[in-house]
This record gives structure tokens, C-alpha cells and sequence, in this order.
């Protein structure tokens, strides 16, 4: 086979010199073998981790505890040449991403995985606990998984940003292996997570639950060997408690992972390269009154949470369950009814808000706004199972009143939330536009103006408007001039209630965290999807669906913290 | 609140000045609202169609006809205002996408869409035999599903190719119900035809299948009204045996649907606007060997199907019913191999070709690439299903060695066309290279130059390369020289052997859609993976994951004509 050297010139106008160096020939091509690697991975750990959730099936958590941790072994490998050998190179990393990575990612980053480490300490002791029946992996695992953690948050930590410029394929591999081995964490975590809750829920119908939660831990061997001691009840309660946190772990790595992914090779435009350096103020200019009314709503949600675990949980008669469920529901409605109004109220102050639409290319935000639409689709399916079973079936009580309002509330507040964010996301910070505005115009070749402002009668046809391109460019900038003039007192009441609003709903998306991701399960205390779908099909529907449900949360109180910090 | 108009300014050095005229603020916002409906109605979709998938849920048919019903009269109504409102505006279609509807896909689509009508008049044939215990809604569905293919066929094949300029949002908005109603009406057909096969296959130990076959059209009403008389059978035989041209028809018409809502909106750069006039001559200068071999393959895959169908359900002993499978196993095996070495080959093919990349802007070939892979994951789902069934399982017979090696060579089959065909549509049809070579350049910014031909030796430093900028625009002038002189002799036994393979797998695929179409349900008849799984798991992985498995192969077909013809 002749070799076949391509020689690449690059004579975009837009590039600065520095940046005319060899670049790949077909991105697609180099991206297609590490998706199918991902691909491949990702399918053969979901179906041994499906298989693994079923008792019946003769394929055991530690087959796939197995598997994982051979792929984290790999990925700790892949880490250390990364940081010794790729990064180290000659012109290994040019440009670095000004948006990958914030610090309120890379902070939660860290605080998830301190929580996941504890996790870990608790699984290798209550494992330990019984040593002689136990399979070493079991042990194993943890111990990998906790180094898997360290190293990895490290090597976030530090290179988030980069563009790698060497080494394409090799680190698209690396990082495809790091993200599919995050998600596999995940899958595992959520199954073993949604058995342990399915099993205490159904099946611990006595005070002595401790046999029956050892039997959904899925130790294969639990018919011998009984987690008897105190001890290893606090490690064994202590690790299910932390589960979601480990499940936050795995998702904000795989989210992080997979922009450094799309950066690999990414020649960034030198003039676009403007780093934010957005002060995180927190209470700059409020009237306090968003984080009040979230700190109300926060609180009153964790009382609200404590007081039906107890009264759902410790088997009293069903008038005291029904009094929490609608006690629940009751909480809820008032909750996102709230939150869909503020949406609405901070869609509108947007139509008011002058300030241009951010088109440069921004994968971190392009993801940020699929991962909110998909996710949003976990809760959509339950509420959307949850309707139909109350319209088609016959039972006309409150209970199936309120489920029905709480599941229309639900798909209406994650549309106004969407909407929101979204559109505050594409928003440029107002520190920023008047350093960067006239330099932004020659990127996009776009200038919007404010017809209003500077008080231009033009007759509305659009193509008059469009062909006189030469006198306008004046009109630019007496624009300009106009509204730096007008800024002070306009923005002032716009942002300041964009604020509000965003700390708002940052406050209230976390009780609303809290709750489903700490025990909360309405969908199966309240037994009507329950005998409309039958518990197979129901379980599998909320099983699904709600860890989405639970990562949307989390992901758009992330997304909020951004829209503060912007607006 | 105040009137905001903004005036957009376009001095972008590439778009000619015809295209400077208004143009959407922010496309993205524009698209949001679309999507969001578009989300909404699936999911609503998918929740009323699988429900009533479950005789024990009180979802009923009728409930989704009506839903479907509905939807598409929605749409219909839509089309017309599309037809006569929209696309007669002043300057509504200024720009066509050469790249989308194809005149092949245009073609496939009414070829589908006749036999969805012939379908739709089976169906209304046999719901009429007994009109007195049906309900209006299963007559009226299929009288309108009909309308609904006629006018939607008609208006895809005017308008597949429009860039709309105008009523944008009301456009993406009736385009996005039109994609959801085709994949309801889809995602409909799936179920009803996936219920009806495994009712056929678990229930049917009698002759008299007939009744049985009655409950596996779902009507509620099954045990009043039996379906009798002679021509009640045909019909409903008939219409059973049409649905997987009515689902590929609703998957045509999802694509095209989808390219023309990417399009909304878009403007064309008249530089790029180059008409693709390819003339579709079959058996172009080829050696007859892929079409030979795939014909082959093709008629001894249909007797392999006939055999097979004929001993699994003619329920005679186990013996035979084994050879069956084994027979089936062999066909599929050699024939996956055999395509798995041509795709290599085609790949190796690849690396010899000089031609460039092309990298524009292309919805149609996105998506095409990203149906590929995504309906590959249906395949791949089952086969690793498989694989840890028959791994984990203890027997160890000739079975179950065939059962694996067919879903390992699935699995590389998929992987090692798939690279085949994206390398292959990203290819410049050799064609138009010579006339739009010096242009293209331009529009790129980048040039390949193949060293070894031009015979320079310049040292292996990527920085030396890449600052040498001005002399080597000559070397480019010089390269072209020696390409196209060297080109007639060189070109012709490349693409000569890729269109052999495009032929071959072209062929091959289309036996492998014949035989999982039409009823080979080897993952069932194949006791391993139902025992392993249980029905229920087993029956729901191959379900949902088989008609993407379908779609794939007859997707695969129509990106191979493609690189057929630009080979």
C-alpha cells in the first residue's frame, strides 16, 4: 500500500497565522471509529447491567461489577499517558475552551465526588463485614472505583479546556472509553438504586426489613450470609443514602467528557477567544425577594419530604398514606404552579431585553440545552403514562384529581423552564457587550439595531431595508452611542428581575431534586398507574424514566446558576 | 409593551447579494417551539400506543385510531394551506437543497405509498365484512390514513427540495406534526404487526388459527364478531402482509419531512448551488461479478426464507424445525461474511482514492448518517442480547455455536458497512471534480496535495508545512496537472470495484429486509434467548429493538444507491 501523505494548506481569511498548521482532513471520519467503540461498549454494559437487575436471569452483578471494573483499570491507564505523554507533547494543546468546564461544574465535580468516595469507604465496609461469603470483587470494585474517581476528577480538574492537538485519535478513544465507562458507573448505580427501592417497597411488609434490603443489594449469596451486625446495617444504609450523589458524579464527568471530546482538534478562532471572567457575586443587586421565596419553598419541601417518608413508610392504616400523598401533591401543585408563572414572567422580561443572540459555536452550551431537552423527556413519558391512566380510568376521587393537575403542572413547568433557559443561555453577559461589540459585528457579520432607539422611520418593507446595506453602517453606530447612553437605568429593572427569578427557581429545582432523588415515590404509593399498568410495566416506565427526571433537576439548576450569572 | 423590530445587516463576503434579505434573528429560538410540539405529540403518541398494545390496560384501539385520526386530517389541512398559501408567497422558495429528495427516494416513497393504499383498501375491506360489532372509527381510519398518503406522496414530491423563506414558524410548526404523525402512524403499525406476530407465533398450536389470529388484530370486540368468510380472511391476510411497506412508507416520508424542516429558513449560498445531475446508469461499466453474486444471494436467500417459514410453522417435530434454523443460521452466516469481506475491501478501496472530502453543508447526508447508525442500535441490541444469552447459558450445542457466530458477524456486518457507506456519500462524485476542482477551493480554504505525486520532498515538520503557504499555491496548480492526467486509467478499476461492492451489499441487503419483513423470527423460534430472558424481557427487547433492525437494512439500500451512483 503506496503511503499517502496529505499536505494541508489553510487560507481561511479568519484564521491568524499561528493557526495554519496541519489540521485533520475529515473530523468526521476521525470522530466515526470512536462513537462506534462507545457505541459497542455502552450496549454490551447496558445489557449485561438489564440482565443483571432480573433474579431470574442467570447473569450476576458481579459479572458486571467485573466488567466495569476492567474498563475503569483501562480508563486510569488511558489518564496517566494522557497526562504524561499527550499533554506534555509540543503543541499538544493551543487553544483552550474558554466555556468547557466553568468552575461551578468542575466545584460540583469535586463535591459529588468527596460524597462519592465516602460511598465507596461505606460499600468496602459493609462488604467487608462479611468477608468469608463474599466475592473479592465486591471489594474490588469499590476500591477501583474510589482511585477511578480521584484520578479522574483530577484530570477534569486540570484539563477540562484543552483542545488537544495531538494524539486525535488516541484521545478520542480515551475519552469515548472514559465517558462509556461513566455511564455504565451510572446504569449500574441507577438499577442497583431503583431494585434496592422497588424490592423495600414491595416486599418489607414486616419491622424486620434489614433481609429483605440485603436481598435487594443482589448479593448472590444472601440466602447464607446475613448483614447482622449494626455496623454493617449503618455502612449498607449509608451507601444507599449516597447513591445519588455518585449518580450526579457520573453525569456531570460524562457531560464533561464529552465536550473535551468534541474539542479534540478544534482549531479555535484566535479574536474569538475573549475569556470570561464573570465574578461570581452572589446577592449583587437583588431585593432578596427570589431567594426568600426559594428558601421558603426549600424548607417547607423538606418538611413536607420528612413528613411522608414517615407516614408512607412506617405501614400505618391507608387514611394516614393518603393524607401525606395529598398532603404531596397539595405541596407540588403550589410549587410548580409558582415556577410556571416565574417562567412565563422571565420569558416575557426577554422580549424586553435588548441584548444580542450569542451565535458563536459553544458545544458546552449546545449540550447543556440537549441534555435539558432529553432529560425533560423522562418526566414527559411519566406524566404523560400518569394522564392517560387517570382520563381511562373510572375512579373520580381527589387523589386522582390532584395526580392529574400535579401531571399536567409538571409537563407545563418543564416546557416554561426549557424555554427560559434556554434563551438565557444564548444571551451575552452585559459586562461584555460594550468591550466586545463592535469587534463581534466582523464575526458574525450580523448587526441587529434597535429601529425605536434611534428613532429611524423606514417604510416596512423588508427588501428596502435589506438592500441599504452602506448608509446603515453610520446608523450602527449612533445606535451604539444611544444605548450605552440608556443602559444604566434600562438594564438595571431587566436584569435585576432576571435574577430574582433564576435564584428562584435554582432553589426550587433543588427541593424538587431532593425529593424524588432521597426516597420520594409517589408514583408507586399511589396505587392507580400501579393497577392501570400492572407492576411490571409501571415499574419499568418509572424505573427508566425517573432517573432523568432526577438528572433534569440537577442539570437545570446548573443551567440557572449560568443564567444568574449572566443576566 | 413596546415594539421591537430589528433590522439585520448582512455584509458576510460569501452570500452574493441577492441573498442579503432579512433573515431570522435567532433560528435556533425558531425551531424551539417546533420541537417542543413535536415532543409533546410523540410522547403522547407513544404512551395511547403502547397502552393499548396491552389487552389488559382499558386503552383501547379505537382510542389511538382516533388519535391518528385526527392528526393526520390536522396535517391534511396543513398541506393545503402549504400548497396554496405558503408556497405561492412572493419570494417564499428562493433556494432549493439540490441534496434532498432524491429522485430514488421520491421514487421508493410512491412505490410505498401504492401499497399503503392497497393496504388501506384491505383494511376497509376487512373491517366492512362485519360492520355490525365494529366501531365507525376502524372504517374511518383507514379511509382517511389513505387521503392522507395520496396528498402527503403529492406534496413531497413538489416541495421536498424547498428552502421556505416564508411564514416560518407556522411551516416548521406544520412540518414537525407531519413528522410526528407519520412516526405515530408508524410506531401504530409496528405494534399492531409486532402483537399480531407473537400472537401467531405463542398462541397459534391449533389449525384453526384463524380465531386466534382474529385477537391478534386487537379488536376489542373479538369474541362477538369472528372473521368467517373467505374473503374476510384474504383481506386480512393481505393487509398483515402489506404493513412493512406501510411502515417503510411512514419512514420515507419522516426523513423527507424532516430535511424539508431543517431547510426552513435556510439560505443557500449561490456559489454552492451546483445542480448534482447524475444520470442513473445501471451496469455502467461494471463486470457484472456484484450483481451476479448478489442475485445469487438474493434468490437462494428467498428459497432459505420459503423453507424456513414453511417447517418452523407448519408445526411438525422439533427435529425438523431445528434443521430449519440451522439452514437459516448457514444462509445468514455465509452471507454476512461475505459482505463483511466486501465492505473491508470497499474500505481498503477507499484509502487508494484521491478524491476530496466533501465537507458541505448537507442536512440530507447528516441525517442519513445519523439514521444509519442509530437504526444500526436496534441490531446490535438484539445480538448482544444474544451473545449473553448463548455466553452465560450452559448448553453447548451446534445450535447455539451458530446463534453466536450469526450475532458476532451481525454486529461486525453493521459496523464494517456502515464505515463503507458514510466514507462512501462523503465522497465527490468523480464526475464534477474536474469542472468544480479550482472552485471548490475557494469556497474551502483548503487544499489536499498528494506529496508522492508531485514528487517534492519538503522535511516532515508540520509547522515547516504549514508556514510555507504562498509557493506552494503553484504546487497545487501542478498537482491538478498530474492528477488529471494520470486520472482515466488509475479512476476506472476503483470505482469500477465500488460499484461492484455497492452492488453486492445492495443486494444482499435487500434479502436480509425480505426476511425479517416478511415474518423470520429466528430469535423466537430459537428457544436459547426466550428461555434465558423469559417471554416477557425477551419479547419487549426484540420488539422494540427489530423494526429499527428493518428500517436499518432498508436504509442501508438506498445510501448504497447513492454511493453507487457517485462511485
Amino acid at each position: 500500500m503506496p503511503e499517502l501523505k496529505f499536505l494541508l494548506l489553510t487560507h481561511q481569511p479568519h484564521l491568524s497565522p499561528s493557526t495554519s498548521r496541519p489540521k485533520e482532513v475529515w473530523k468526521k471520519g476521525g470522530r466515526l471509529f470512536s462513537i462506534l467503540l462507545a457505541v459497542h461498549l455502552v450496549l454490551l454494559a447496558c445489557t449485561l447491567v438489564s440482565s443483571g437487575a432480573f433474579e431470574k436471569i442467570a447473569v450476576h452483578d458481579y459479572d458486571v461489577f467485573f466488567l466495569l471494573t476492567v474498563m475503569m483499570l483501562i480508563v486510569i491507564i488511558w489518564i496517566f499517558f494522557y497526562l504524561v505523554g499527550t499533554s506534555k507533547r509540543q503543541n499538544a494543546i493551543l487553544y483552550k475552551d474558554s466555556h468547557a468546564g466553568p468552575v461551578w461544574l468542575r466545584g460540583g465535580l469535586v463535591m459529588f465526588a468527596i460524597f462519592s468516595l465516602v460511598m465507596d469507604v461505606f460499600k468496602i465496609g459493609y462488604y467487608s463485614s462479611f468477608e468469608n461469603c463474599q466475592i473479592a470483587i465486591k471489594i474490588i470494585y469499590p476500591v477501583v472505583q474510589a482511585i477511578f474517581v480521584i484520578i479522574q476528577t483530577y484530570f477534569l480538574w486540570i484539563s477540562a479546556k484543552h483542545c488537544v492537538q495531538v494524539h486525535l485519535d488516541v484521545t478520542r478513544c480515551g475519552l469515548m472509553l472514559t465517558l462509556t465507562t461513566n455511564l455504565a458507573v451510572w446504569m449500574s448505580a441507577v438499577t442497583d438504586e431503583s431494585v434496592h427501592k422497588s424490592h423495600s417497597k414491595f416486599n418489607s411488609t414486616t419491622e424486620q426489613s434489614a433481609a429483605l434490603i440485603m436481598k435487594a443489594g443482589k448479593s448472590s449469596s444472601a440466602d447464607i450470609c446475613q448483614c447482622k451486625t449494626q455496623i454493617c446495617e449503618i455502612f449498607q444504609n449509608g451507601y444507599f443514602w449516597l447513591y445519588p450523589f455518585n449518580i450526579e458524579y457520573s453525569l456531570f464527568a460524562s457531560a464533561m467528557v464529552y465536550v473535551m471530546w468534541k474539542n479534540v482538534g478544534r482549531l479555535i478562532d484566535d479574536h474569538a477567544h475573549l475569556v470570561h471572567r464573570l465574578k461570581f457575586r452572589l446577592f449583587r443587586r437583588t431585593f432578596f425577594v427570589g431567594i426568600v421565596l426559594g428558601l421558603i419553598v426549600l424548607v417547607s419541601g423538606l418538611g413536607v419530604l420528612i413528613v411522608y417518608e414517615v407516614q408512607v413508610n412506617t405501614h400505618s392504616n391507608d387514611e394516614k398514606k393518603n393524607q401525606a400523598l395529598v398532603m404531596y401533591y397539595i405541596f407540588n401543585i403550589v410549587c410548580l404552579s409558582l415556577m410556571s408563572a416565574v417562567c412565563i414572567g422571565g420569558s416575557i422580561v426577554y422580549r424586553f431585553d435588548k441584548r444580542d443572540m450569542d451565535r458563536h459555536k459553544n458545544p458546552t452550551r449546545t449540550l447543556d440545552v440537549a441534555l435539558l431537552m432529553g432529560a425533560a423527556l423522562g418526566q414527559y413519558a411519566i406524566s404523560y403514562y400518569s394522564i392517560v391512566a387517570v382520563v381511562a380510568s373510572t375512579s373520580r376521587d381527589t387523589k386522582s384529581a390532584l395526580n392529574l393537575t400535579y401531571s399536567l403542572l409538571m409537563i407545563a413547568q418543564h416546557t416554561f423552564q426549557n424555554i427560559f433557559i434556554v434563551e438565557g443561555l444564548h444571551r451575552q453577559p452585559p459586562e461584555e457587550r460594550h468591550k466586545t461589540s463592535s469587534h463581534r459585528k466582523d464575526l458574525y457579520g450580523l448587526t441587529f439595531v434597535n429601529i425605536n432607539t434611534i428613532s429611524l422611520r423606514i417604510p416596512d418593507g423588508g427588501s428596502v431595508l435589506g438592500s441599504s446595506t452602506p448608509p446603515n453602517t453610520e446608523a450602527i453606530q449612533a445606535s451604539d452611542d444611544v444605548q450605552s447612553i440608556r443602559m444604566p437605568k434600562k438594564v438595571n429593572w431587566r436584569s435585576k428581575a432576571l435574577r430574582e427569578i433564576s435564584l428562584f427557581l435554582l432553589l426550587s429545582n433543588i427541593i424538587l431534586w431532593i425529593m424524588p432523588a432521597f426516597g420520594a415515590r409517589p408514583q408507586f404509593d399511589n396505587k392507580q398507574e400501579l393497577d392501570f399498568y400492572g407492576k411490571p410495566m409501571w415499574s419499568a416506565i418509572v424505573d427508566i424514566c425517573l432517573p432523568f427526571g432526577i438528572f433534569y433537576r440537577m442539570h437545570a439548576v446548573a443551567s440557572l446558576l449560568e443564567v444568574y450569572i449572566t443576566s
